[in-house]
C-alpha cells in the first residue's frame, strides 16, 4: 500500500481550558464531523499543552477535559470513527518532544510568527516559560506521532505546520530514510467567527462567546447583546452589513440562504429593525443548539462512560505513537535491549 | 522514617561520548566507588543528554554506552551496590523534563552561567539547539526523579544544581506540598586533572587524555609527552612545580607521599632530571591502571552480560522514576483513569 491508496490521517484537537463555543463549531467541530467519514481522525485533548500557560491553575485544565469531550460527543463526533485521546496520557508525545528539541534552534523558535504573536498576546515578554517557547516541538511530536498527513488549522497557525515539517525533514535526513511524514495545513473556508461584541475572535476570556451547551435563556440573552450596526438608529435608516455580527452569524448558520439574502437587502435599504434580524438569529441558533444541548445533557449523565471512551481512545493513540517512537529511537541509536 | 534517618541518595553519571580517562577517575569515578557504600547511588549513562550536541553522530553515543559501563565496572563500581542505568530507557525522565519546561523561563535558562559557558565552548551562538538551552530542565528531571539529596559536580556545574532546586521549589509551591526534594552539590576536593599537555582540562577532543583502558605502551607514550617545566633545560637547573603535570599527576596518584615530597624538593633545588620523575610517574600509573585494564578486559569478554546488568539497573531506575512521575502528574491534575 502507498500513501495515496491508504486512508489519509488527520490530527486535530483542543486545549481543554473551557467549554467549546460557536467559534469552535464553525472553525473546527463541524468539519471534524465530516472528516471522520473520509479520514482516519485523531482528536487530541491537549491538556499537557494547556499547562504551558496554566501552571497556576492546573485544576481548570483537568476539569475541562471531560467537558470538552462532552462537547465533542454533543456535536456528533463519533468515538467509533474518530480516536479521541488525552495528550498527557500518551507519554510517547513528551518523549518525542524531548528529542525534537535537538532538531530546532532557539533562534528558529523565536522567529516563529505564531509563537511571537502568542507571546505578545499573553504578555509574557522575556518571562516566557520555556515550555511555551518550545511548544512547536511538542506540536511536531503530536503531529508526527500519528504520521498525520493533514492538520486543520487557522491561517495564523500555518507557521507551526511549517516548523513541524522542518523537523520532519531534518529528522529524516539524519535517519537516512523517511520515517516521519510531512503534513499539510488544512485551512477551513470559514475560519473564524467574531465574538458577540464584534471583536474579531470569539473567546472565553473576552466574555463574548455562545457556548455549545448554552441554555435557551443564555442564547436569547447573548443574541440580544449581539453587535449589529451602531449607525442603524431608526428602523427606517439604511443598515450596514460589514462587521454586523447578527448577519455574520446568520451567514454561518441560517440554512435558508434565499430568505437571508432578502433580509440583508431589506436591511441595507432601510425599514428592517435589528429586533427582527435578532429574532431570526435567535430562532436559528436555538434550532442549531437545541439538539446539541440535548445530546450533551444525555452524555453528561454518565461521565464515567465518557472517561471510559477517552481511556479506550487513549490506548489506541498510545499504540500508534509508541510505534513511531520506536522507529525514532532506533534511528537515533537509542535501542539497546 | 525521616530523611535524616534514611539513606541519602546520590545521582551521578556521564555522557557516553568516549572512553573515560584519568580525569574522570580523579574527578568522579574514584569517589563513586567510595559513595556506593554509604549512599543509595544511581549512575546514569546520559545518552539522551549527549544527543543535544551529537545529533549528527548518534552512533558514537550508542557505541559508548557499553564502553563507559565497562569503565565503571573496571574501576570497581559494583552493580549490586550502585544502580547503573541508561537515561533514554527511562522515558519518565523525558516526561518530567516536558513538565519542568513550564517551570522555568527562557530568560532564566539564558542566564544560567554553565549553559552560557558551554554554548560559548561549543560555538553555538544563536544556533543553539533548543534541547541544549533547555538541558537544565532535563537535568532537574534526572535529579528529582530519584529524589537525589546529593549530586557530585564540578564547581562549574553548581548553577545547574541551583536551577534544579528552583524548579523543585516552584513545583512544590504549586503542588502545595513537598513532592520533590532539593539537592546539594558535592564538589570533590580534587576537582580536575589537567591534560597531559598542561591544558586545564583533560579532554578527548584535545587529545590530552590517558584512558582507563590504555595499554602499557599507551601509558608509557603518554607519560613521555607529559608537560613538565619548560625552563628546566638541564638536570642541574632548579625545576618548577607549578603547572608541572608530571608532579600534579604524582600528587593525585602516588601512594608514597613521603618519597614524593622528597622528590619534589630535589627537583626544585636542581639536580633531578625529568626522566626520573617520569619514570616514577610511569610506574605509578602502570600500577594504578594495570588492574583496571585487566578487569575491563575480563568484563569486555561478555558484553551481553554487561548489557544485561544495564537492563536490570534500568528497570530499577524506571520503577523509582515512575513513582515520582506519578506524584508529579497527580499534582498537576494529569491523572484521569
Amino acid at each position: 500500500m502507498t500513501a495515496s491508496t491508504t486512508q489519509q490521517i488527520i490530527l486535530t484537537g483542543d486545549r481543554p481550558t473551557g467549554p467549546l463555543h460557536l467559534g469552535h463549531f464553525v472553525g473546527s467541530l463541524r468539519n471534524r464531523v465530516a472528516y471522520q467519514h473520509d479520514y482516519r481522525q485523531y482528536i487530541m485533548l491537549a491538556d499537557a499543552q494547556a499547562l504551558t500557560d496554566n501552571m497556576e491553575d492546573t485544576g481548570k485544565v483537568h476539569r475541562n477535559v471531560v467537558e470538552v469531550a462532552l462537547d465533542y460527543l454533543a456535536v456528533g463526533i463519533d468515538p467509533a470513527k474518530s480516536t479521541i485521546f488525552i495528550q498527557s496520557q500518551v507519554p510517547e508525545l513528551a518523549e518525542l518532544t524531548f528529542y525534537y528539541l535537538n532538531l530546532v534552534t532557539v533562534a528558529r523558535l523565536e522567529r516563529n510568527p505564531t509563537v511571537k504573536e502568542e507571546i505578545r498576546l499573553r504578555g509574557f515578554e522575556r518571562d516566557i516559560p520555556a515550555g511555551f517557547l518550545t511548544y512547536p516541538a511538542s506540536q511536531a511530536a503530536d503531529i508526527t506521532a500519528f504520521k498525520a498527513h493533514v492538520v486543520p488549522v487557522g491561517e495564523d497557525q500555518i507557521p507551526m505546520i511549517e516548523q513541524a515539517n522542518e523537523i520532519v525533514r531534518r529528522f529524516n535526513r539524519l535517519a537516512g530514510r523517511d520515517i516521519l511524514v510531512e503534513c499539510k495545513a488544512l485551512v477551513p473556508e470559514i475560519g473564524r467567527l467574531p465574538g458577540t461584541d464584534g471583536k474579531a475572535k470569539m473567546s472565553k476570556s473576552l466574555g463574548n462567546t455562545i457556548n455549545l451547551g448554552a441554555s435557551e435563556a443564555e442564547i436569547r440573552a447573548a443574541v440580544k447583546m449581539v453587535y449589529t450596526d451602531p449607525l442603524h438608529l431608526r428602523v427606517e435608516d439604511p443598515g450596514h452589513l460589514e462587521g454586523n455580527v447578527a448577519f455574520l452569524y446568520l451567514d454561518a448558520f441560517d440554512p435558508d440562504k434565499a430568505a437571508l439574502a432578502e433580509m440583508k437587502a431589506h436591511y441595507v435599504r432601510g425599514g428592517l429593525g435589528d429586533s427582527v434580524v435578532k429574532k431570526r438569529l435567535d430562532l436559528v441558533l436555538q434550532e442549531l443548539l437545541a439538539p446539541i444541548r440535548a445530546r450533551r445533557e444525555e452524555f453528561a449523565k454518565d461521565r464515567g462512560q465518557v472517561m471510559q471512551m477517552l481511556k479506550e481512545g487513549t490506548m489506541v493513540a498510545r499504540e500508534t505513537a509508541a510505534k513511531t517512537l520506536d522507529e525514532v529511537r532506533a534511528a537515533l541509536g537509542l535501542s539497546y535491549f
